[in-house]
């Protein structure tokens, strides 16, 4: 099976500021791109989309075409569309794999997912942050060095507000001394998340070889089947019969729900 | 210290069904009240409210003076309004703690906090529900029996479309078969909350001396320290300065967050 | 890459009880080997070894060239040799997976990596078995029907006493009434485990199709790369150097360590 | 309810090092039950045990006396007898809480507990140690500052070979950018278990006020209820009799379990 990729990308920064666009000439969305074709070759397709797109480019065609979804998001949080994160969280809860880099934390579908503020401490002050396995047999964690070095990066530190990951896999350090979870897996529905904090608009950690081979692998993990793309629904089952939900009518019809 | 309940009541079913205002003459949330009243004694005071109060009883001052709430809702999820679930999210992401109960589950406010569905498959047929301890160490699970049984009920069965839950306290069975993950507890921000699934309007399930036993430990183990009570908030700190964080300002002046 | 596995299975109910041979002539071993063969194909190769095999069949050579062992013992636990245990023991921090099935949460091996009694509540009586899956998104649940109908089966219900799994993927009820936790996850070193409850040497268990489909799936799950196959140790690291650990030299020489 | 506390330690540093000593005159034993006594007060009674004393002061009679166990051992783990090992571990099982502190991470009673090799990174080199709070709602977070300053440690770092926690409420960073699952939790059995890792012989750490917070919140935290001290055992049920198990008579007499 290609797990079709979408890798999304606000795509703001690299306009407004030389800085980044010195860093990342066509956008940190096409780094990422291409660090995941290049790490998972016939195993993945992988487009981009961006927030100045018609729909963000996330319609519906498109997210019903895409197996796994990465975001990458910052300053425009609040120019996304709520119909169009009601529709990303519509797919995640059916079955599309997510991954939330970096500054996504505080993207409304994260926080929606998340139901928590996802808020942290923050400096961004050329840290070097080192990125420790906490998982070694985790399938995310493979092909890594044990700490990854990234020498400079903004510093993200916890208290991180998120719920209890299922998986916790990566912990970073930072030179200032704060700790953070930059490695979590969470399930919702019946879609995989994964959240990486490394990646950074000012820093060339889009362009770092160990940062794609996690995004890479993040990618495969989070793959779901595209057979059994469903949102989880309410039915009623008739005693003995445990495969024939039906109709549900409301709550003041609990009893005739049989007839 | 005295913990300070206020139990939430749709107090709907108790208006419309004759057969239900004969079990729950004063409403279920009175049967809640009087069960917690009854096992805390002196180490809470308990209040109630229902949806047909001036902002549903929920008003800021009320939350604020609120360490645990418990949620009953059902057949008018939809008449809660935005700003008041708005408010509960707000109050249990700072410390208050949430109780939510049986067709809670589905309330706006629950799956706000859990981003999901929280859908389930159910029947309502007389099922006799045997509620398994699976965490006997916990401290909502003291004094119960193992199981409790309850002679009729609901039957609500898995998939229950909820993240993972942080423990796992109770599962049930029912007597058609099916299973479910009926008391379980999940961090978000700095509040604690406890889903318990047993209850209803049609069965006496509030009445059940061993279920209101499990409501009063929910409440002592979900209180938080109301000297605590605050929101998670982004804020800069300076390399060095664990303690003093500092303005947040937009994504577009990382840099000029220090001086 | 190809899953190397080796199929223990004890083999003395077999031996002994006539009922049981006609059930499996050759053994409940053989019958596992064939599942999983049938299903996973070119993608495993499977051996199968038995407790009256020289050394129990679980050499240090036939350890070495395992990825993934299934267990399951009965009668005979206290046969094993502690020397094998602490065999397998290590191969499995070091790597190794493990699947444990059934009545093999008795064993020695299953007991030591899990640190507790793994006692529970039992009885044999042709109850039906339903397993519920409560995880969707899990790879060892893929393929197999919601619920899994075993149509008689010994009851193995909670508490069912290990540490909180990892990850709950399946649970079971029966006719009697009680739950099991009958999938569960756990990570131990480098090391991946599946329990599996379902399965008895009294019932066509595995000959079952969706039973064997979950094994399969197990197998695949566990699988470690053996590329990677270590022990963890305890090293010393010096101040900025993060990737050559050498000797610990013992509790009373903690400064000299680094001369 | 008065906690019954029994403080155990090596206290062979103490004897062997004049530079301990002068850092524990009376030995880190005293040091950390004064630190509880002045913490708990009248809930707790606190009395100490160490190596040299017979039976290690690990009797019957002092195990069936306490409710939480605190273990530090370092140099000495070997010379802990196996049949106190395994008296310990029955009564962990059974109900008694246990706080494992810093270096006994690689004591008998904790692997065994665990099942992992608990091996871990390591250099002593006066880092500073920072602890930081990730689980901000959990009583043995109470009242300590986030993060909490020890001036000066012995390095711990990642990979900490243990099973994943079920709580993790600390996680420490070094000087040298090393980190740490400093503060876990573990149920095994009917028991609480807390592993805390600030603490040392070399430095005065359990002089260290938040440190021993911390210390006397995991011993409130991992009490259990002594009325319900318990192994838990395999018993056979009778269908629809759900509370009087009975013999388990072995694994050749399933069928005969019911007369």
């Amino acid at each position: 099976m290609t797990i079709r990729v979408l890798v999304w990308g606000e795509n703001r920064h690299e306009q407004a500021e030389p800085e980044v666009a010195e860093i990342y000439p066509d956008g940190m969305h096409n780094a990422i791109r291409r660090g995941v074709e290049a790490r998972l070759g016939e195993r993945a397709t992988v487009r981009t989309a961006t927030l100045d797109d018609p729909e963000h480019g996330l319609t519906e065609e498109a997210l019903a075409a895409t197996d796994v979804l990465t975001w990458w998001g910052h300053a425009a949080h609040a120019e996304v569309a709520n119909e169009v994160v009601e529709r990303v969280h519509r797919h995640v809860l059916s079955g599309m794999g997510l991954l939330v880099l970096h500054s996504g934390h505080w993207s409304k579908i994260f926080t929606k997912l998340m139901g928590t503020t996802c808020t942290l401490r923050w400096r961004s002050q050329n840290d070097r942050e080192l990125v420790w396995t906490v998982n070694p047999t985790h399938p995310i964690a493979r092909g890594v060095p044990h700490p990854i070095v990234i020498p400079a990066q903004e510093m993200y530190g916890e208290q991180f507000d998120i719920p209890t990951p299922d998986e916790l896999i990566f912990i970073s350090s930072f030179t200032g001394g704060e700790v953070f979870r930059s490695g979590c897996t969470f399930r919702r529905g019946n879609g995989k998340i994964f959240y990486f904090s490394p990646g950074d608009q000012d820093y060339p950690v889009y362009h770092h070889p160990d940062v794609l081979q996690v995004i890479a692998n993040g990618v495969e993990w989070a793959a779901g089947d595209p057979a059994r793309r469903e949102l989880p629904t309410l039915l009623r089952y008739e005693t003995g019969d445990f495969f024939n939900g039906h109709g549900y009518r409301g709550a003041m019809h609990n009893k005739e729900g049989s007839q």
